[in-house]
């Protein structure tokens, strides 16, 4: 990961290989952000999805393994039990621009994905 | 609803049963925002989602009832005829992670609806 | 194209018939905005989509002519060889509320296009 301080936050660029979820997790409690928002976009791989089913009070998973563009990483950062959360919701598309997406629990960076926290 | 002042405008937390575009259009009254953008994850239902036809000057519209994640609402608010114009998009997911989306004229907050406004 | 410089950067509206990645990239390379955030909606057309395909290390490219909300417009501005280089995700909805998106290469405002620049 790199990562730049700008007026409004950070612009962080996370690397090929890196988990998405557990790197930025990691990087809000080295820089003590008590709280914030994020938005991105890259490409990644082995991503699972989640749907909150109400009923069930449980999430419904699906796991997309190919490489992926991520076309929105949308959410924020709060704090759960002193430890960061990230609770982000991603947008994806495939090789024909055909688009799914969910709450996102973990994924692999394919090529690079670039992130502003504020 | 529940919100809280950062350095770049607000963290607000929308509650069960509100409607998301009226709150935030009385919020935004409130606190005499005069313009701002807007950004937010959750979840929603009885979604009213809005297609310009350019050729009939008139939206096409479509009720979603069931829960969807909010996978991205993005906006702004400007006045019009001195009343806030809270003007988003979004876009949802259902359970099996498809998506649709378009201009959000109206939804009812059926988790929370996490936004911030800057 | 109309902007207003605000507490967190530029507010900018794309009129009807602009290009919308050249009009961002000219703007940013007059104001002189070394690194920056985009969000935006709106409506366009003939947007040019692309989705990177790693084997081929080559864009696969789509062209879509009709007319589409903007649902997600999300990007970054960063300078190569000292011209800056507006990289955009884009997601778009058709009159059924269909969604489909990716890289975001060029694309004509049809109706307007709202940007927040930070």
């Amino acid at each position: 990961m790199k990562f730049r301080r700008v007026a409004s936050g950070y612009l962080i660029r996370l690397e090929r290989g890196e988990e998405a979820i557990a790197s930025l997790a990691s990087f809000a409690a080295q820089k003590k952000i008590p709280c914030g928002t994020i938005q991105g976009i890259g490409a990644v791989k082995d991503v699972t999805l989640g749907y909150f089913d109400t009923c069930r009070r449980a999430y419904r998973t699906k796991k997309v393994r190919n490489i992926c563009e991520v076309l929105s990483l949308t959410g924020n950062i709060s704090y759960l039990d002193d430890k960061p959360y990230v609770h982000t919701h991603i947008i994806l598309a495939g090789p024909r621009h055909n688009v799914l997406g969910g709450h996102f629990f973990s994924g692999t960076v394919a090529i690079t994905l670039a992130k502003c926290l504020r």
